[in-house]
């Protein structure tokens, strides 16, 4: 095995363990249930990402028995690759949807897919969630945007979720009458992004269901956004 | 003991089991409390299955104290097995209900009933839930209907949940004023359903009060409905 | 040891026990946050229950630090029995309210207070909740009823609890602007009644804030309230 | 080491535990997610508070990794003091709150901040919390306040803390579009306020979107809270 072949198994490995471990954190914060959900993480292999690979969450398969060797690689088309661990079975149902953002954003390294309850509300109502808490400004430096209507079939969930969030400051997108699709620098930070943004959805339809919000200043929610996103945490690469 | 019996009594012990460990899965979701709530599963006999029997909950029984060996077994009258394990005790109050609707579907393996919260309130309500989020189009095909009032003594409750969902595309009913009863093609397939069905509530009550709701066009809960019937999951076997 | 003290001496064993063990189901249903909330039972002495006792949760300690030692033994005025387990500790801020419903109503076997959510949101409002549900019906018999206000200091709330439910079928009461209190034939029972409050207080909050419920007619909540509290559960013994 | 010294060193150690353990609580109680929220606690040096010392959790550290040594021990202008344990990493990014409020306060010995979604959401309308349950007056004496809008990048965050909980009742502060802070005798004490506003802004949140609040007497308020002040728990040590 050449070296390159090494630190490319080796890389997958991660991946396999970080995404298999952060699904757990789906059900820490009660954003998924039963099979529903699911996390995918890049493997990168080429500076451009057109050869990289992702790992993805089986389908229908329950929280309680995802391991690293169950998860699924697959190339930037979706495919399956054959004869790796897990191969034998169906990838996530979502799989065409994340490798859409894989092939078009290179810069994401990680996509999470829930129905968590508050962030489905809104999109039922195809209502973006205003930047009315601190918090919100943040981690997504403005509003949580609504994605279009789109169904399983062909590439339109992927395309939504492209269009809506290419140079948008939010990691988050709501896709409507569907719910929230989360993209970050690595599995983990998508999942951290679908933990806040059930946060957000639940905290501002409490406020608003009670009389009229304060609005947030543009200028503020710039400076919060600004700050956290370079100075909060310990560093590069624990910010998140 | 001839071979066909054998081949009962082991059909008989994985109901037992799969039925006592599914009730954890109504207190993982939150859908009971005290004693509330029962999971019901059929033990196939015969292909007509007017000879088959039942495995169902004692009465009044805490979700600590719920093992293979305390499940009860019943016939499609709903009467109790005598000489059974567990046939000491008084089974589920609800258990005419169950042994209804297993004599008049036959397609049925699972049965699951419990107060959950949300469902309950629209049954208060006498008000089905719409279907607008995709995830209830994947799951029930539509909307989740309103079965008629009806209270225990008698065979109405079991006659108000098949004429309500005979012909329904939704595997969940709700009974007004009382609360969801769901099938399934056994009982974790009805468990699946009694999940879902507080999640599609919960979400539906939180989006309507907040907004107008977004339909979604029939022709998309068709497509929806029918991939996931035929396609989600790894195969016929763990597609639930 | 005299065979009487000795039964007195097991009796009250087997109460503080149960007091402390039930003071756990406080935890698990959420009725309870830091160390608010308190069970007690009657540990039996004489016929007429004037020469009784009865057990109860120390003032301000954490839930994660009862045990049967540290439950505290109270005559019916509420006085601390000296010498005994956990005497050198101050009873729960309530007792007064608990020794008052002793003393007051024989039949009284537990009492527990809380301040449940949702039940305690009827109670700001002097609300009682309405019987729309079955499992209402079932389990107190109609509405659950507003009790007087009250505060701590002298015989109020005491007094407020049975006027209010002696003769009731219901055995919750929501005190004005402050909680819930239930009653039982012992400790358990009342533990059920405060889990059942609150539950009956969710789920129609959660109706009526979507819509108009519909009512059940009075003759079917009598039916309901028969069967449940004569057929339902195992026996007398585990009926709930 | 001098005595001094040495108490000095003993006293940190007691709050490095208490702030590490007292971590968990925030999210036994759900008042945080991600690694949001920050409990801190002061070291008292000198009887004017002018040379004391505080412990803060990390910054952006997950509540699974907190533990006594990594927690950051600070001086009242909020400068981590090197080479002591955890002096490595970045301290929160509300330590410059934390520190004004010591400063300021010397008769605060702990404080809290968390986004719990019921106390954002009164934040986001910029309204007070009205005492209408007999817990709240018990608990803060009154109304909960609002504090000013401020963001993170000068003191004006800890200048709004201190001025609006100076000489108010109230240990808990709603920072307008930002959340709560809490302050106490300790930081046990500061975390159990955390924990009642969360409840509070719950409770009344529900109460009050169901129909008229019945208010409290302005006398009973008083003596509720005179009495809970002075009389309730074990001691002045076990107090709350």
């Amino acid at each position: 095995m050449t070296s390159f072949a090494s630190e490319i198994e080796q890389a997958i490995a991660t991946v396999r363990a970080d995404v298999a471990r952060l699904h757990a954190e789906l059900v820490r914060y009660g954003l998924v249930v039963w099979t529903g959900g699911n996390v995918s993480g890049r493997v990168r292999v080429s500076a451009e990402g057109d050869r990289d690979l992702f790992v993805i969450k089986p389908s229908g398969v329950g929280y309680d028995h995802l391991a690293p060797a169950n998860m699924i690689l697959c190339d930037l088309d979706g495919a399956v690759i054959p004869g790796t661990p897990g191969s034998d079975r169906a990838p996530s149902s979502d799989t065409a949807a994340h490798a859409y953002v894989y092939r078009n954003m290179p810069e994401v390294g990680g996509v999470v897919h829930t129905h968590s309850d508050y962030a489905v509300a809104w999109a039922a109502r195809g209502e973006e969630i205003p930047c009315v808490i601190t918090a919100m400004a943040d981690e997504f430096g403005g509003p949580i945007p609504v994605g279009p209507f789109a169904i399983i079939g062909d590439d339109s969930i992927g395309r939504g979720i492209v269009q809506t969030l290419r140079g948008h400051r939010s990691r988050a997108v709501l896709m409507q009458n569907h719910g929230p699709f989360t993209i970050g620098v690595d599995a983990a930070d998508a999942v951290k992004a679908a933990v806040m943004v059930e946060d957000a959805a639940r905290t501002v339809h409490l406020a608003r269901e009670a009389g009229p919000l304060i609005p947030i200043p543009q200028e503020a929610i710039d400076r919060l956004y600004q700050r956290y996103q370079n100075v909060y945490g310990q560093s590069a690469d624990t910010r998140r």
